[in-house]
């Protein structure tokens, strides 16, 4: 990526010179390679192409580039005056390795987010930073007495914290554990990937509910997975369907998010859950209840997870603070039988060692104390401020345009658009005006989905962000 | 595992039940299951037989296990007054999953550490709690401001951290780097989890120090990788090894610790250190240099690492505070091509999402600072004084029956035994005296070798553990 910083005393030649070297000397351009135009990188950089040329000019002289007449500049093949000397290929092992990399639209999101900073971040499921009850953890961060081990943590988590969330996970979604059945996790993605990496193998089919939020991420299929689509309607998924998927390809796991599910923010019915954990049961698959919105219920109590609901022991619950406290902290956890838990933690410890300790300390403060209730409150009203003006501008907007059905918790609203349109084209205008949202299609839908992440971006953006949607949805539709 | 609690006012037989309870619940004990005989439970626990027999009788009256003439008592397959459900057979999806769990004698220490508080622990490559810097930390803890983002963190990492740690990298040893090629990983065990995962496939070859740290990863093996040995002796590797290796398997990647080499604590010579810069990058072969230690030299300045005399940008370097100042804070660095960063980066964000703000923001403060130098000096002068009285204890307790090299940095002495000796016997009659170590053949040497971790004990503890491992050792040599 190229950073130009205008402000810089650094001028604006030597700081493009500055990072050609770099690039040279780090092999990211090696021996022998063709360096872009002039015009083309005048263009790229939007500078005058006049500074392209003094910069080009100064790696002439210290012998890193060379000029071929008609060929354009090249990278020198003798450069710190040694002979040429075989630079490892690596964009080869960039693009190798049998894990897989993201999403191209995913990385095309994250790259306009991390380059544009102006642009309205509708893609993004996490709280605006106004949300986060920084004052509080910053509050109990200085109370923190060090009194427990600077030493690798326990691999499975910090025993205060678990022990913390023995009581939460009871007083909040009444479930029953014990401090041995509860895995710290840095949040759902990581109690995701152990789950896949560990009970899983290659070929393994794994039942999803389509769309969802899992179709986003490339770990399954790394994993060597299978996803099963299993249609959301309005009560969720239809357990009914399972026998004969089973059937069909013997399923090994089911996934599931049946609270404010992401991204259509449907509430799976209570005659489902039951009928889906008695199949479950009867069939021995063992399901994973994937909670992260459950605490953020605008109107409403919300419907206890499955895992409350467990009679045969066949859940494997995840939580996390990431959607109701801070992203930022990475704290989640695992609720599982210990043979699963210990199973997981021992694969960490390869992976990474475990978590910090900091985190787990201040989260065990944290969870479940009074501010954290407190907190939950204000968050609540204002998450259910943020979709009541979303759904009217969107209604003000797009009405007749677009159909979605009200989400009840979360942090997203799920649309429908009516008419045929160019997914990306519409991603791309939308872009264009200023306005980041994520197309249907990463969750697995077909064309003409939109999921409106409305928690990130402040209340004032709101409106900006979605008239520019509407704006670039009567640009391109058909 | 079973957890007694003697001093606790719940009665044993009831804690025995409740524990019992619990695994039926959890479907560790899958209805059916037969239970031990109260005999073979009476031992295990060390509790009187009466006490087992209560224990089951009371979960015989709820129902929950059955009484078989015969055959003993077995889970109920009735409980919950439910007909028998199938819980998943969460052992067998424990015992799956492409990720390899650690060796059995790795999860063996483990055990052992985590049951036996007692044990003096010369296993554990790490720091005593006294050598943590845990006044200073604490300090600067209340201090951070939390002045950034409490939303997800920079994939790459905390810009502030990356900024500090270009300075850092350049003060303390001579690497010349930018943020933009630096990667903030947990510790140097994520950043070779993900050089494994994201830039090798299987079946690469990659060559290795035999011994090696690396022998104790079942990660390299579950990524499907091929160790070839690249054998120790008192200068490091021999790099001439290396074109013969290199046309016989086509090395993907080398992979060495120049500096207090773990488990020897061999120092790569200056020579080969420039050979081998110079072979791999002949031959376009990546080096990843692993540098947890450079910083703990007792003696004398340590070598410059090899990424500062990489002209060929062949060299991945790795490094971490664990070693140098507290492991809990799972705080490390890669410096790569920034290519290769940007790769790991998008791996990372879909196993979890990145790292917790708070150790980075610390992190940021003490790395480098005054406090960080003043810590180094103790921490070198503390671990100079553990070396020597290992060094004095071995020599006056084993004299003749032991060799070793006396290492000039690191947190480790390599011992060759003397004589014939089955290692599994030699570490159960160590962990029966009250010392635990590791054996040689979890770094993949042959038998008769012992790594004792010499930071990890106190003082005082050094002496009676040695002594402990001297009285094991003439119980069990041939």
């Amino acid at each position: 990526m190229w950073h130009i910083d205008r402000e810089s005393d650094i001028p604006v030649y030597r700081q493009i010179a500055d990072d050609l070297e770099r690039r040279i000397m780090y092999g990211e351009l090696p021996p022998g390679s063709v360096l872009p135009s002039e015009r083309k990188l005048a263009q790229e950089l939007k500078v005058n192409r006049s500074t392209i040329v003094q910069a080009y000019d100064e790696l002439l002289a210290t012998g890193l580039i060379e000029s071929h007449r008609g060929s354009g500049r090249k990278v020198g093949t003798t450069h710190w005056g040694i002979s040429p000397l075989r630079t490892p290929n690596w964009r080869q092992y960039a693009e190798g390795g049998s894990f897989l990399p993201n999403l191209p639209v995913i990385r095309k999101i994250r790259h306009e987010k991390q380059h544009r900073s102006t642009l309205i971040d509708m893609a993004g499921g996490e709280l605006s930073p106004d949300l986060f009850p920084a004052e509080a953890l910053k509050r109990m961060t200085r109370e923190l007495d060090f009194a427990g081990s600077l030493g690798y943590a326990d691999p499975q988590g910090d025993e205060g914290l678990r022990a913390r969330l023995v009581s939460y996970l009871y007083d909040y979604h009444r479930i029953r554990t014990t401090e041995d059945s509860i895995l710290v996790t840095s949040g759902s993605q990581q109690s995701l990937y152990l789950i896949a990496q560990c009970l899983l193998s290659p070929g393994d089919a794994v039942a999803v509910e389509a769309p969802s939020y899992y179709f986003s991420l490339p770990m399954f299929q790394s994993a060597g997975l299978r996803f099963i689509r299993l249609p959301v309607d309005g009560e969720g998924i239809c357990p009914d369907d399972i026998p004969e998927l089973h059937r069909k390809h013997r399923l090994r796991m089911i996934i599931v998010n049946p609270n404010y599910q992401n991204p259509t923010g449907t509430v799976m019915s209570a005659e489902r859950r039951l009928r889906l954990l008695e199949l479950a049961a009867e069939h021995g698959i063992p399901i994973v209840e994937d909670d992260p919105f459950s605490l953020t219920a605008f109107d409403e109590a919300p419907p206890l997870p499955l895992k409350a609901l467990d009679r045969s022991s066949s859940v494997l619950y995840i939580g996390s603070m990431s959607k109701i406290v801070a992203s930022g902290l990475r704290i989640g956890w695992l609720v599982a039988p210990q043979t699963i838990v210990q199973r997981l933690a021992d694969a960490r410890q390869q992976m990474d060692f475990g978590l910090s300790v900091l985190p787990q300390w201040l989260a065990a403060q944290y969870v479940g104390s009074e501010p954290f209730g407190q907190h939950l409150t204000q968050l609540r009203e204002a998450l259910r401020r943020k979709r009541d003006l979303t759904v009217a501008i969107l209604e003000r907007e797009l009405a007749g345009e677009i159909s979605f059905s009200v989400p009840k918790g979360g942090l997203n609203l799920w649309c429908s658009l009516h008419g045929e349109v160019d997914d990306s084209q519409l991603l791309e205008a939308s872009i264009r005006r200023g306005i980041l949202y994520t197309p249907g299609s990463v969750f697995g839908s077909g064309p003409g989905h939109a999921r409106f992440a409305y928690a990130r971006p402040r209340e004032a953006e709101l409106a900006r962000g979605l008239a520019a949607f509407a704006e670039a949805w009567r640009a391109v539709r058909g």
